[in-house]
């Protein structure tokens, strides 16, 4: 079903179709590009790339789907046989998965037939936009935890099976340790996690016999949940109780703590553990968690080992989507390739035409220090001076001298090219450990949760020089 | 994949694992239940249930996936066996699909062994609790368009394909006319809509060609972008020349507007229709659209005809949760049914114990006046009077009287026994119907957007009693 290539916007269908029946199918580059980054942050970690690509390469429409196209009366025999024979045969430019990207810069780059470009416009931003909003969210809750311990255990306020499994698989890249889901584990080669719920507890007569019962069976550090019925009091002590029984056979325990003030129960379950010997145990929390709440607890010094966040981890929480989009940047007219523009009265939402390429500038330490977009036929070589513009206002403008930067890198990468991918697909644990590497590498400034420093997205002369004469153009002055 | 039997938390399978190995599988009640209503709505849309039901009719654990749980070497050969023949076979009592739900009412009940119960816990909260915000959602954006014609357009922001595909679903089901997503009505026979993307206009050589080549492949009732470079200017004239040519065929258009001020342009754009001789032509809207946009442009008689919703719609926007859980009701010992309650130092999470029933009042009108929950051996008849308790406090209270209502219905039915649905699935158009006519029939007061009436959800007053006396019992006071 994740699969379907009627997994689409309906007007995609009756576009293709009808770029198929007036034969008007040029090539085509589209960018797909979001304006604002989720939850006020300071850069966002790009995935969903890989789940995409796969999708690509197995993408046709079934017998199954025809006939339920063919039923709606809407589409003719002839674009419904194009249909049953359709593969991409595209071109895919695209970030690496698990990298720094930034409002405005091409993430993915279409290059194909209009048609065909339009035909995969959903899928891509469903996948992308969806991803890449979750890898940001674990991204600053493992900032947050300080390079903590995050487990995620989100599918069951995810949206939907998918909406579950897409989630396992973006936190993990940003950041997550291991996953509840199962599936995902299987899936994706995700470490999974999980402790016991209530239930579990409640199933035997007292806590003790839940926790002994447990450990009989999953002697290697298991986690107790102790706030069933009474945190420092029978639950805690059961769980020291059974925690010393396997301290006498070297083994250690972890506890949890569901609910009540994390911050004062964390210290008073400490001190118990210590008191009772048992400086080795570890203490996990959970209950609604996000990187505001984990930020706080870390600043006042709470001992906390283990962090398992779901719902907001998984969904985004108020912020719940990326609004990534797909725009037109250029056609073929001939052997030329003209530049295309989406004018709004909102200069924001002004789109940069032509073909574009992604430049990063950092330091001799590695850090970046801004991105330039520039066209794809300009030479971008170290040792210049490069004027950054400001994409909407030329008022705003910076000169990268050649003595403020090391090196200066391309971001966008072919990876998609003759109906398959180029490469053998990226492991998620390499995607995890670039974005962590990335993280690394970034100015503090720009990594605080709350307002930070705003790193520069510039265009390169040229560009900036075609974006305004087009502009003018089209608004007569 | 999405109906993998491994699409559950992973200590699900732990704490199973500990249930067979330690031959402690006593039959149980579970509840699904929600304490907190999203959006600060008055009410709920129950949505979901067929596609879990249909899930646990097909629920089985693979070859491939037992091998999975196998690497993990944390599972014994014996567990691995039993899963590899387990069918779910217990007992679902639930609510209908469409139906009105508040919070701290069973939902879904699940009677089964508990090591069966447990397996089922993750993918059954999963489907209810997103389901049932969308639909939720989907009723505050149709009661705030005065049961305007909603397009669900969101896959592209949605959280994943099936976040997308159940989105779709949900939303129908809560209000919604028709989907963007084509699959979505190819597998629930949901009306599909769509218009044009700007990249079609940006294809031709100007709106007028634009919308001319539209109509020539979709001249019933074609709805033209008209936003994309001027949309006072060449958008709506190039509509209007094209739609004056089809009116003199006898066809009809409608345009879209996707950005701007909605309100303002709508007026500018009727206007020019209407004088253009095109007083039957729609006026769509998009743009980032919620339940408050909606009302305040529909509270300033805003001429729009049809409103597309997208992101919001199915991600849920800034709430983008339901919070509903799944706790131990009771458990069977011998003969015995023994009621299970989870104490908690926030009063308001204590669980309500015993295997019970949910009562609606009606008044002579149909209209409801509050739910009882009751216990399921309690006789419920209509005639008699019944004292209503807060389900926290016991100073809060009142009496339901028998002048004050006509019936009294019992709302959760038996829907699944011996590995099967007992009905034929209910027509997704049905549940849409089920969920309008319950909304129709709501006092106003309860669905005001903002600080609604709460509508009372009680306990019976055997229930409250025994409640009372189980958490006295634990508290020993």
């Amino acid at each position: 079903m994740n699969d379907s290539a009627l997994l689409a916007d309906y007007y995609e269908l009756t576009m293709a179709q009808g770029y198929f029946l007036s034969d008007h199918n040029p090539q085509v580059v589209f960018d797909m590009f979001f304006r604002r980054l989720p939850f006020g942050n300071g850069y966002a970690i790009f995935a969903g790339l890989e789940e995409f690509l796969e999708h690509l390469e197995e993408l046709r429409f079934s017998p199954e789907e025809l006939q339920f196209l063919e039923g709606t009366g809407i589409f003719r025999k002839e674009f419904l046989d194009f249909l049953g024979q359709f593969q991409f045969q595209g071109e895919i430019f695209a970030m690496g998965e698990g990298s720094l990207v930034f409002p405005g810069e091409p993430l993915v780059q279409v290059r194909s037939s209009l048609l065909a470009a339009q035909l995969i416009e959903t899928r891509l931003l469903n996948t992308i936009n969806f991803q890449t909003l979750i890898a940001t969210k674990a991204s600053r809750i493992y900032g947050a935890s300080r390079e903590g311990r995050i487990l995620e255990f989100g599918l069951r306020r995810a949206q939907g099976a998918n909406g579950g499994l897409s989630a396992s698989r973006a936190a993990y890249i940003g950041g997550a340790s291991a996953t509840s889901n199962t599936l995902a584990g299987m899936c994706f080669n995700i470490p999974v996690a999980g402790t016991m719920a209530h239930s579990w507890i409640m199933a035997f007569e007292d806590e003790y016999q839940a926790f002994k019962r447990y450990a009989e069976f999953y002697p290697d550090n298991p986690v107790f949940l102790i706030d069933t019925f009474d945190t420092l009091g029978s639950g805690i002590e059961s769980a020291i109780r059974v925690g010393q029984e396997l301290k006498s056979r070297g083994k250690s325990i972890g506890v949890r703590l569901d609910s009540g003030d994390l911050q004062y129960l964390s210290h008073k379950v400490r001190e118990k553990l210590d008191q009772a010997g048992l400086k080795d145990a570890s203490i996990a929390v959970s209950n609604d968690l996000n990187e505001e709440i984990i930020e706080q607890l870390i600043a006042d010094e709470t001992p906390i080992d283990q962090w398992g966040v779901g719902t907001e981890l998984v969904t985004g929480g108020r912020d719940s989507s990326l609004t990534g989009v797909y725009k037109l940047a250029a056609s073929k007219k001939g052997n030329e390739w003209i530049p295309a523009i989406k004018i709004s009265d909102n200069i924001e939402k002004v789109t940069t035409p032509g073909i574009k390429q992604v430049y990063r500038f950092r330091n001799e330490d590695g850090i970046p220090l801004g991105d330039m977009i520039a066209l794809e036929d300009e030479e971008i070589r170290p040792g210049e001076d490069f004027i950054c513009h400001h994409p909407v206002t030329e008022y705003t403008r910076y000169k990268m001298t050649a003595d403020r930067y090391k090196t200066v890198e391309p971001l966008l990468h072919r990876c998609f090219d003759n109906g398959s991918r180029i490469r053998p697909p990226t492991p998620l644990s390499s995607m995890r450990e670039r974005s962590l590497e990335a993280i690394k590498n970034l100015d503090p400034t720009h990594k605080r949760l709350i307002n930070p420093h705003i790193y520069k997205v510039s265009l390169s002369d040229r560009l900036f020089t075609m974006k305004d004469s087009l502009i003018k153009r089209f608004l007569h002055i």
